[in-house]
């Protein structure tokens, strides 16, 4: 017998980003499995166990949560945001891909989320209006050198750029390295946007130029979205500034 | 008397992916405005005006909108997908910036939704899992020297690549271009996923390779997702083949 499995987003916090395709998959879940505070969101009810576990063991909870949908539970792997952006839906194919054949045959779907950096341009405007570019600053994955090399190359194609992970207690150097790459290669007025908790009461966005950034301005909690060269603010008295990237780019 | 602005996206098409914020934003409008096949799909009710327009006329609708808005009215403009990715938000916004001192003063708010690269993602596995980029190819509003230089950059970034609006019936050669540009600077191996009409019943997903892919693979309800060096394919017996891009780089 073959269970199910969906890996589903719960969006940046706000009931009021969860798709219905999410909150019908959680309503007809046996089992939900996911990093501890992302469990918690969904309520509890009758005939819903709960599988909470700490962050980085996404392979062991991937495997879990294949497991039970191989004997036949209904199972939903829930990720904060988007699951198919630096979130559960790679590390439950990661565990596919090396485990036994039988996890091939289980109907596995993944239901999109609002992603963190979205909700935040929305808040801020629409800075990632035009191309842009998504990076993961975290170097727990990947080497120091790659994540250079690519904030490099998106200031060269002149990409608005969404960071997610800038800054961890474990980590708390990288971020500085990062402005320092930036500052380097773009304009000191270029427009920089701390995004902290958004859609959560503890919301805080702020933007401001590139040269008064500071490391200490982002935690894991934040995403951080830089301009391209063509990124404009337009103040307003007594109202929050408007972030946007125009649609076009001139001759 | 100042009115209300907000612009809401309705998501790739499915109901079951439209946010509940979107939902109530538009049970509380007085107004709806968007391009003709978006407006129509906000449900009819008494006390509500619809302005459908044509496509191509974002900022005239933009200053409808803000002068309906400026009046009193509560006006949501609707995109498909996003407003904030190749959608209605810059288009407002730069109305707002050439516009009226009055039109600052309106409140205005951008609702996010599920934009159909990441909902194309989803049914095709985890493909933007690791790093990317997004760029909108059609060369209405920007040269195609930068469109050009834009995709050498991100491949040189190992970036996988969301490529939005990649043909028309009026650009009928620009997605050749793309894919030369691509087969010279990617190996030929390289998994391409063409995602037309996500989640409507005119839904058609398929990856291939880079080498077999040719320009009338794609329309206008085409997304094109370019895998990185590192995507890869789980194939299944009598499912869907999944496509992922692992989160890790190693060394």
């Amino acid at each position: 017998m073959s269970g199910r499995l969906v890996i589903a987003g719960l969006g940046p916090g706000d009931a009021g980003l969860v798709t219905p395709d999410v909150t019908s998959a959680l309503a007809e879940a046996t089992d939900v499995v996911g990093y501890v505070p992302y469990v918690a969101r969904v309520p509890n009810r009758d005939g819903l166990m709960k599988h909470a576990s700490d962050n980085r063991v996404e392979l062991d909870r991937s495997r879990h949560a294949l497991d039970m949908a191989a004997n036949g539970r209904r199972v939903v792997v829930v990720s904060s945001g988007d699951p198919g952006v630096f979130a559960m839906a790679s590390a439950v194919f990661e565990a596919v891909e090396a485990g036994p054949e039988v996890w091939r045959d289980i109907e596995i779907s993944v239901l999109p989320g609002i992603t963190a950096m979205l909700a935040a341009a929305a808040k801020a405007g629409a800075p990632l209006g035009h191309d842009f570019c998504v990076i993961n600053l975290s170097d727990n994955l990947k080497p120091w050198k790659i994540i250079e090399k690519r904030l490099r190359c998106a200031v060269e194609a002149d990409f608005a750029c969404g960071f997610y992970n800038p800054r961890s207690k474990a980590r708390p150097e990288g971020f500085g390295r990062v402005l320092a790459v930036l500052s380097e290669v773009c304009e000191p007025q270029r427009l920089i946007t701390f995004a902290r908790a958004v859609s959560t009461p503890e919301e805080a966005i702020s933007t401001i130029s590139l040269a008064d950034a500071t490391p200490e301005m982002a935690d894991m909690r934040t995403v951080v979205l830089l301009g391209s060269s063509r990124t404009r603010m337009i103040t307003r008295d007594g109202r929050a500034p408007i972030v946007y990237t125009p649609r076009s780019v001139p001759e």
